[in-house]
């Protein structure tokens, strides 16, 4: 398919506390998973990250997280499925009250970080997280790994799903990403990075850390806004895409209903 | 009208801390103002209140507070109106999520605590919640304080709205409740608060504080179900009220389209 | 040794959330484990606890946890170890203040929860922890797992130590808990628990659940307050030591300078 | 006298989060009031900028603010005088312990915010927060608003005192700070400023807005870190100070023991 969807985390700000560059990143991504108040972000700034995304016609997803604030999500927490399937669904209706009062459609759940990895391996789980999505809004996309738990979940419990690769990482023969502490994880040449990607939107292909060519599936492209140096390389691949003939569209319209 | 709803804050436990006779109390009552994360309540919680609220057929409501769960929500925190719509439309949000997973109804919306002191107080501030109530969901009721700035805001945006009373609670000669400070601020006699009530509902007027009979409007009393009195109290009061010929509905029934 | 401390988990109430018996189990230990305000407590309970324990002449420690309010600390978290012991030097200071406030000496650390499972058996986190502790203030007393990692790490670090025991859990022969998952986990006859503590303190071995005798080291026994239950056993524990010539000591006299 | 300290609010990030340009600010400062992980920062954080300071050999005091991380403690709470004490103990005693790892003193204590604010017109806040101070460490500086209601409360108690003046302030006749929202609160031009504090040092006088000099006590000047152009004026003004033979010393050597 000559279609991706660009995907990028948003609305991250918490209270005094700013991160990242919204109102750069906002015109080149097609999807933003917006923060839901627990790793990160508050009322005011998920408001504030709505009406950014509906003036710039971006689709928006929730970006549920576990409650760790101090730790941005990212530490790894030891909790039961039941409890996540809340977290999530919390999350899911926190955010999707700032849609409605826009009167923007929430499109997708994508889970945050340690969130993320977990679900990604360990299926009870990520079947719970899928349960506690489809019990809320049966049309929701869910955007997960490619090759995860959480799209396998997704496909056993009927929820839609969309499959995201990384630009900037490596993967192993099975299709799951190379760990961030083995030697070549991290794919730095840019122009390999983005030819990597075509590859995969074009061929459904990518070549393994291992020299192995394996299918992927490419649905979305995790891209990134914290500084300067994303923000211009999300520049960059978005015009290496459009060069390539592919047209870069939301979830909405790249995950059939 | 001879017809009231009688509703109780409910889900107000947290973690591994629990508060409140929940499963005593909801069988006496017709409406449960539900806990939503900030001054009280976890994704955990609100989720089986939800379940417990649609097993008794009781009305479900948001009862959003500040994030202030030190305090329970109920010292004043000096947030701008705008803050207040946010933290409001969040927490309907998240606690719409659970209805929607449960397929009931989300009906009312109660502020809580120092937030409904203060927008019983202050229209800005009441009129910004009323705004931020419309924009998440149009045919949400909002219970608040009878005379209040908050049933005027509500007036104003054209949001339904419901009248609260207190049994146990004197009042002013216009309408507002007299201080816990002063002398007489509580209706210590149980028979005594009871005949007050039905007085309110059959025939719209309280005596006040100062010996006068002024008009009220009684849509909805307040009751309680944190120890074993308080919820005697609510079954005293359901049995009078019923004995008087006074009908018990949701919210949902007593307030029209 | 005829000598035992009785130590106990205290203040873990939280704002408008009481949790446990504090006033009536005092009376009956030795050293109270005050929680500091991250898994459970505020600064005011925090003081009315300290001010309890003064007023019993009852030893007290820091019993610092994650910050996990929602998990009340028993969830694993993935934090690097030199987060860990800003956290617990974080919380040592936090409780000292009261102590000093008080007039009272602050005596000993006992990690909470789900950091004192993990320390038990990561010796990098362990030594983090005590290195920190040693930090503060070199005088005071680990009190940890009999047998664990944290003990371990305090040995060679020169951190003071005392080694807790528990009367209603297994020991596997490598003086290890049994897995509350495993069979045989819990003694749960109350007679049999009470004459395996006696034997641990007096002989200074427990039978493991392979029913082989292991040496084990018992400078304190843990006891509950939570529940009138609990406090029941402690009564019985306390007087059941007494009877046997067992003196119950606060650790600043079990442990040497 | 010729000496005057300049204190600046540091360690202000949060987790993920990072606000203030600590490492620029700190080689122009003399005092750090640090946060204390309520309205900012967090144990890592005040960790590192214990040793930041020590590196610098910056004095080092406790910058203790209300439990509202959303709203950085700038919103007024509605908190009872024994729950400030308590909340201010706790932080001091959180900040002491990474003071004491790291062995340096804790010098001061500056109450942030809305906590500033509130106790510098309420009496009997600030008196409980003195107190508070006092029983942790009787040796401890509060830094407070000059002519407010917190000096006024460390005198009656006992509690040694510095006198805070801002550059960037208006003055009312009565010595207070003109309240921002009145026109002539900010003192816009740079070198007014600076020959406002150099004035208030060597004479003790400052002009108020109304035009009549009044008497100041200035034994400390606050001063911000947060951006550039922050950061620019506080090179400025230790450069003008400096050449006006006027001496920058940490508040130890201003205040007499």
């Amino acid at each position: 398919m000559n279609q991706i969807d660009l995907n990028c985390d948003l609305g991250e700000s918490f209270g005094h506390y700013t991160i990242g560059m919204d109102g750069e990143v906002i015109p080149c991504i097609s999807s933003a998973n917006v923060a839901c108040g627990f790793h990160a972000s508050d009322p005011v700034v998920m408001s504030e990250t709505v009406s950014l995304a509906k003036k710039y016609g971006v689709g928006i997803g929730a970006h549920p997280g576990f409650p760790d604030l101090m730790g941005f999500g990212r530490r790894k927490m030891d909790v039961k499925p039941q409890e996540a399937k809340a977290y999530v669904q919390y999350q899911i209706g926190a955010l999707s009250a700032f849609c409605r009062a826009a009167g923007v459609p929430l499109v997708h759940v994508k889970p945050h970080g340690a969130l993320y990895n977990m679900a990604g391996k360990d299926y009870a789980l990520a079947k719970a997280i899928c349960e506690g999505i489809l019990e809320v809004d049966g049309r929701l996309i869910l955007l997960a790994l490619s090759g995860s738990q959480m799209l396998k979940a997704a496909q056993d419990t009927g929820l839609r799903a969309a499959s995201e690769v990384f630009a900037d990482r490596a993967y192993e023969e099975d299709g799951s990403l190379v760990a961030r502490t083995k030697p070549g994880a991290m794919i730095t040449d840019e122009g390999e990075a983005i030819r990597r990607v075509v590859r995969m939107i074009k061929e459904g292909k990518v070549t393994s850390v291992t020299g192995k060519d394996i299918p992927i599936r490419a649905d979305s492209v995790c891209v990134h806004g914290d500084n300067a140096r994303a923000l211009e390389f999300v520049r960059k691949i978005r015009a290496a895409l459009t060069a390539e003939g592919i047209r870069i569209l939301p979830l909405s319209q790249i995950i059939p209903d």
